[in-house]
């Protein structure tokens, strides 16, 4: 077999999916997102890389503060929605049940199992360090208070098992399928003394 | 139905899991890492967060290189072991065969169905942010190549569906589930004329 040089591209498989939440102009606007990572514990940072053109991106620096939702199957037709209209055109305030918390700016889905509510602490304009024209901005934002109701959690901390959510890779949703091996575990067996 | 504010932590569900190589002294060096995501598409860049304090980093930032390899079932035991020693303990350049590409010192997984090469353009130390006195380093790598067998594309493309990766939450791996829906699709119900 033999190893092909592809399409250089940042392939990652599968990523997650949240939506974004942020305020302009003081309303309520989602996108969803796969460029999403933990950056790291303590603080507890997440950071969201998205196109600068995007509607979102206006709101996150016009406050400083933006949401990180995860969507269960149950909404997964408005998560798709919001990917599809731009906030620029439709006002896409009324698509979910929204609720505030502290931040105040920061609006978070009521029906998504997990909310993240979280305040810009940096942000990069990837094109400063590649010297392109255009593309996105990556903001780490430090998670201030993270919601769920009872039911998706087990001892007091969400259950992928309870939630139901989904993946996103090659233009489409993905399930999570069935637990295969505990980590730092399965791998015991290589080790020798 | 009540949101309850639990602990605060960048949750994110489910996360992909890659192998992270790097040369450290010139010996290949691999640590699993699900703190990863695309940051850019034009050029393809790819952000990771590894504590700064882990062997992998000092060979990333000795030659400003690293690979992400994507793994399947077929070497989960591997990846793990990867993240329960340490290389600084001991030597991990023979848990896999490995190649190289035209960085050199990006060592990458030949059994590992995609693979990474990239190319440090930034790197930025979580600390100095937040002002801990201990933390990630985040390291944005440029795509400079990526490479797969044909067995594992369509298209010219790497397909999820061949490649049998698995993804992280909880302190397990989990499988990759079945399709769900598509994407800028299954939302198009919502949309009003």
């Amino acid at each position: 077999m033999t190893k092909n040089k592809i399409k250089s591209s940042s392939y990652l498989f599968p990523r997650p999916v949240v939506l974004i939440g942020a305020n302009i102009n003081g309303k309520p606007n989602f996108e969803p997102l796969a460029y999403v990572s933990s950056v790291e514990d303590k603080p507890p940072l997440i950071s969201i890389a998205s196109y600068e053109t995007h509607f979102t991106n206006i709101g996150i620096k016009e406050n400083g503060t933006f949401s990180v939702n995860t969507p269960s199957e149950d909404i997964i037709a408005g998560t798709d929605y919001c990917g599809i209209v731009s906030g620029k055109e439709v006002d896409k305030s009324k698509v979910f049940d929204i609720f505030y918390g502290e931040l105040k700016t920061a609006p978070m889905i009521s029906k998504a199992p997990l909310n993240l509510e979280c305040k810009v602490i940096k942000t990069l304009a990837i094109k400063d360090i590649t010297g392109a024209e255009i593309g996105h901005e990556l903001f780490i934002g430090e998670v201030v208070n993270a919601y769920a109701e009872q039911e998706y959690l087990s001892e007091g901390a969400p259950d992928i098992s309870k939630i139901n959510t989904f993946t996103y890779a090659m233009k489409q949703y993905w399930k999570v399928g069935k637990p295969l091996a505990k980590a730092w575990e399965v791998g015991k067996k290589l080790m020798t003394d």
